[in-house]
């Protein structure tokens, strides 16, 4: 908990001593690997924040393939968000890919904590300002990058990671056959 | 200026009394056809609430062709919101459509006014997690449709705005060629 009051502190003006209350609005879960924080086609009503782990957020393709969209690690809210915010259906599933400790936080209880602390609004209003500003910055690179410099350009931003989650979830989450990504580690390592 | 307000009200809880001084903050500016809001390398402090009318927001690819990323009309706000949110040089241009009315709020004001007012976070929280949300699904539809069906994906979700916009425009934004988006035009209109 004390993870989630230091993010909301450093991310806007929030007191921590006005935060102390929030833990009451928390379930703190722990979720093995690969097990399921949301699965498609179940009603989403809740958002997860990784205090410590990593998840990822994918849907069946008609051919019945996981398709990975993304991934969340250590200090980023996940959800299926417009399922979230429709009380609607999820679209998507989120696994854990390592053993994930989440604060969950349900859309009921958030209504109460943004009644009883609207100054949580001016942390979400960032945090969801700089998610949408990262897609804007994906979606340019998938209409710039070749396949092989995409994998360039992920390793060279996020080089911890790469270490952290296994390949064929990283080749799904390129659009790479596991085998494609191998040739081009290779590759890249010589 | 009541468009805006009459926006707000209907996405927050913040009484329509509050708003009145927001004008104060904001510049109102005419956009011809085809008139830059942003360029691409130059420092961007300013987002836009589309008024009235359609604006494009694209980079220029090392092969010098514009490529469209994304589009808003009335009531969308729109910027590079990397580059907003740092202060930073922008990585996106933005062009009028068509003729277009935004109120603009700079970086600097935009502080001012949330200290004043800051229960526009409220607004701003749900505005962005729409926008994100919105962005998922794009995501999802761009690794799981073919061209043609993501094509027949947006007319179905999009007809008054097919209208609007220019078929070279929509192409580009759909990662077509003009040739090809004719083709699949006349294929389903047959």
């Amino acid at each position: 908990m004390q993870q989630l009051i230091d993010h909301i502190t450093r991310h806007s003006s929030i007191k921590p001593e006005k935060l102390e209350p929030i833990a009451d609005f928390f379930e703190v879960r722990t979720f093995k690997k690969k097990e399921p924080l949301l699965l498609e086609g179940q009603r989403c009503h809740e958002k997860f924040f990784v205090a410590k782990g990593c998840v990822h957020l994918y849907y069946l393709r008609r051919n019945g393939v996981e398709q990975t969209i993304d991934f969340a690690l250590e200090n980023w809210w996940t959800s299926d968000f417009m399922a979230f915010q429709q009380g609607g259906v999820a679209q998507f599933s989120i696994r854990a890919v390592e053993t994930t400790e989440a604060l969950v936080l349900s859309a009921a209880r958030q209504q109460e904590l943004l009644a009883a602390l609207p100054e949580l609004h001016e942390y979400f209003h960032l945090m969801f300002q700089r998610a949408y500003a990262a897609s804007q910055m994906r979606i340019r690179k998938t209409y710039e990058l070749s396949k092989e410099d995409l994998y360039q350009d992920f390793s060279r931003n996020y080089p911890a990671f790469m270490q952290r989650v296994p390949q064929y979830l990283l080749a799904s989450f390129l659009g790479f056959t596991p085998e494609y990504l191998s040739e081009i580690r290779k590759k890249s390592v010589s």
